[in-house]
């Protein structure tokens, strides 16, 4: 309990003392709220105690590379047991500071790039972890019961007050710094730039108690950018059923696209295929997206009315620029993104989520994580959920809801609407790993993992449609659990899952509708070509863009 | 489609024309941000069009008041047909404003006071309503299809720079400033103190267009005090088997409450018979509510870690000031609230929600609409909703998750957790009217008001728990609806849904555990008095608090 003695102020009194130690420390190097950056690692050593709970910013994007480096050359005799309450592990140092004692507790929701060391660290006992959440969970806790004492975050530019302008990766920053703000926390920036004054406020400065001009800008990564050149036709094929059999079928016109080549191929697909399917301005209006270089061909064809984002995506930027009727930006004309507030426009806004993921068990349950591998899911979670506290209709969620309550009886008779969660797989993944199987690996890792219950992404009773090479399978339309078996196993082709369906109650899902194959929606396959995307390469994405687009080096392959 | 003709920013062309219009009627009475009292009509008329989406703030406590007046004067042969967007219809002139046809179309999410002239307009065809929405998903829409053009906000203080401190009644403002500042909308603030330096910034001065100083301080409604005077002893014998059938059993750390007398029972029963159960430490320890008076005793006796805050309640800001680490406050030591943030603090940081209805159906659908009123439901449908999306594990969530998945098969026998939502009624409301009723009013207010679905507030397959004098019936273990209906009958008391009980079911659910009486979990109805209170007037509480509480005048009643 907080208030030991009758004291009700130990945070506010215990964050004069950081402070006050930091003071001390950096003496007359300290100017104003500017720390040098040679004397990041003092600050930290001033300011952390051990066990604090530490909010190190890093998305899927930018990272507070700097403060991540710094934190780990700690002294771990003078700093040990942090517990980190951080969106995602992308970093080598993120993982380094478990290795070294100076943190050892863990919180987090993404860890894609050092998911399997991070297994090992579990296994061998240096990492605690205390869950795995999607985003917005995580944020929640942030104010609840995980609210970190300190937290280092990342932004473009600081004015001299500490007023923060994060350029078009706002992201996490606004959640982050309000919860250890407004609790006693300690605020410390790393920023690009030190300028006299921020081309806008994104954080107010007294919510900041340290800037850093850090030595080089922070990381950031291209994470959603696909190269056209590399879209199969097998995907413009799925992408093609998903626009005619679900798209069109529910009339979606608020949705959220998960990252990959098969929701690439659909957003290269909108000025074209579903142009001549006369779908324009019936579907796709408002997203809630990272500006995907794909979408800008749907953009440019007037498809689009808005797109708000989590974060922003490397060489949008100009493009952005010019087009602030469709993008949130602020008056410097920049991007604002903000994750907290995108994911919960995707939960509660959206009448679609798509995505992919690596299984699918015979219920419909679907992970990424797979044995030796701690992932976690991201956004998935919370934008592939039902969204059972909404309350406004649409006919795409009206539609997807009646299917889903048609001649239920009880509890379940009661009409409501249902958000539409699609998974878009392949039957096969790389290396001919089925994308189906009896079990999920899910359910061993979390024995390895000690976990309570196994990591599961999207639960089967919120999946909505699964789409494959093979057809759409339609969930909602199913009464019963053999049911959802066979039309699961139905579209998955010719892994040991699809080759053991029960044929004749496969064909009689299809002529319920509850399967479709290409051919029953009117797809001829061999219409399935790439000249279907409206580019096919980064050079037509350049060039759609009028020029404004400039994808990263990595990407200029003409 | 925004980009007619090849333009791309006919928003920030359409902004820019609307504060030229601006600067222009005001000419030299407008001083920087500053617009006088008497012009707020005038430039409301320059910056407004026709049909303009426009977000009027107010929630259950502070109002933008003085702009609701404004914008009530205007001309309706000028501005007409306006789409509001806003959280609560709460004073006369929200509804004027339809009268008088300057606006037309209205999404919100709660006009309690407002309800039956709502549910008049409506079926007068005065006003078109596009959704009654829970808050979340409200703000959720202004990122996604629902963004203002303009926004009419409230703060206490403002400087010249537009900089807006909101005082501890941040609640609505940050998610709406946010939506129309980066959508090149224009932001009006009514204050109440213009200053030279604001004690902290909550809204960056550079998201905000106008400052007005309003006439008198705005309106703000202490909603969340209730006398502990007018608890009765059935609420003590409610709040007990609460704490004790519930609580304790699932071992409930992380909760929300709902408003009303029942739930403050229980919050003025922690420091005297919980902890007489020994649960001090091992219960509510963390909150997401608004700074509720009853809370008061349970704080002071070490109950309580931390509160995160929709809004904040009037007569609190002394007591809240001193609490600082209890409470979320900023560095002028008054709260921090943010009622985006609370809300999802609430859906995914929570483990229990409980509170009132009006009525409860057979199968466990609960609604607070009735008859020729069209109320809304504030944030109840967000925190009383499984949170599908959750991943974290916690005790309670995996206990309530176990008895919801026992035995079963297909795709509902994968593991996971649930949220545990609980109704608390007693049988008889006022005027004797049975809060249980074989269908609900839901019915036919969506006949006659043509909406599309009943309006429940929370649905029955997400409530786990329905409470009244009788006993609690436990819908997590039910396994048909038979079962459900049987033991929502067996504890509605006298109320006809009640006397028409399965006698012999409904002992069969008692002996199974899934209906509990008093006497079955240990309880002497002859204790439940009001002796176990731990304050049982206003004084008392106002003495816990150490003189720090001030309550409102209407609550003085020594």
């Amino acid at each position: 309990m907080n208030q030991a003695n009758g004291r009700w102020n130990q945070q506010a009194q215990g964050r004069a003392q950081r402070l006050g130690r930091a003071a001390a420390v950096l003496g007359t190097r300290l100017h104003g709220k500017r720390v040098l950056a040679e004397d990041a690692t003092k600050l930290l050593e001033a300011v952390l105690e051990p066990g604090d709970r530490v909010c190190l910013e890093g998305n899927n994007q930018k990272q507070a590379d700097f403060l991540a480096r710094a934190l780990a050359q700690l002294n771990p005799a003078q700093v040990h047991g942090l517990h980190m309450v951080q969106s995602v592990l992308a970093l080598p140092e993120h993982l380094d500071v478990f290795e070294s004692g100076i943190a050892s507790k863990l919180d987090f929701s993404f860890s894609g790039p050092q998911s399997a060391r991070l297994a090992k660290l579990v296994s061998g006992g240096q990492i605690q972890i205390g869950a795995i959440h999607t985003y917005l969970e995580l944020f929640s806790r942030y104010f609840v019961d995980l609210t970190p004492r300190v937290s280092l975050v990342c932004a473009q530019a600081a004015d001299a007050h500490g007023n923060l302008f994060t350029g078009p990766n706002t992201e996490d920053t606004p959640a982050i710094v309000e919860a250890t703000a407004f609790k006693s926390g300690i605020v410390i920036a790393q920023v690009n730039e030190l300028v006299e004054t921020v081309d806008r406020v994104d954080i107010p400065g007294d919510w900041v108690d340290f800037v850093i001009l850090a030595p080089k800008p922070n990381v950031i990564e291209p994470l959603f950018t696909r190269d056209p050149a590399q879209i199969s036709e097998i995907q413009v094929l799925m992408a093609m059923m998903a626009i005619k059999g679900i798209y069109a079928e529910y009339g979606v016109q608020r949705l959220n696209h998960g990252i990959g080549f098969d929701t690439a191929a659909i957003e290269l697909l909108l000025p074209t295929y579903a142009e001549s399917l006369g779908l324009k301005g019936k579907i796709c209006n408002h997203w809630a997206l990272n500006p995907h270089p794909a979408l800008i061909p749907a953009i440019e064809a007037g498809w689009v009315e808005s797109v708000h984002s989590f974060g922003s995506e490397l060489g949008m930027e100009n493009y952005i620029r010019a087009r602030p009727d469709v993008f949130f930006t602020g008056a410097d004309g920049s991007l604002r993104s903000n994750r907290a507030l995108c994911q919960a426009a995707g939960h509660y806004a959206c009448d679609m989520f798509i995505g992919s993921t690596l299984q699918i068990d015979l219920n419909g349950h679907s992970s990424t994580a797979t044995l030796g591998r701690i992932a976690g899911f991201g956004g998935a979670p919370n934008m592939g959920a039902d969204a059972r506290g909404r309350r406004h209709a649409t006919p795409a969620w009206l539609k997807a809801g009646a299917q889903a309550h048609q001649g239920r009886t009880g509890v379940s008779a009661m009409p409501r609407g249902q958000k539409l969660v699609v998974q878009i797989v392949e039957t096969f993944r790389e290396h001919m790993q089925p994308a189906f199987v009896e079990k999920l690996d899910a359910w061993q890792l979390a024995e390895q993992a000690h976990m309570e219950i196994p990591p599961v992404m999207i639960y089967g009773d919120d999946v909505t449609h699964i789409l494959t090479e093979e057809g759409i399978a339609n969930l909602l339309l199913c009464r019963t659990d053999e049911e959802r078996e066979q039309a699961i196993r139905g579209v998955a082709g010719y892994t040991p899952v699809g080759l053991a369906r029960d044929r004749r109650m496969v064909e009689n899902l299809r002529d319920r509708g509850i399967i479709q194959r290409a051919e029953d929606i009117g797809i001829d396959k061999r219409d399935a070509t790439r000249s279907l995307l409206a580019a096919r390469t980064m050079r037509d994405l350049v060039r759609a863009s009028g020029g404004l687009y400039d994808p990263p080096k990595r990407f200029r392959n003409w």
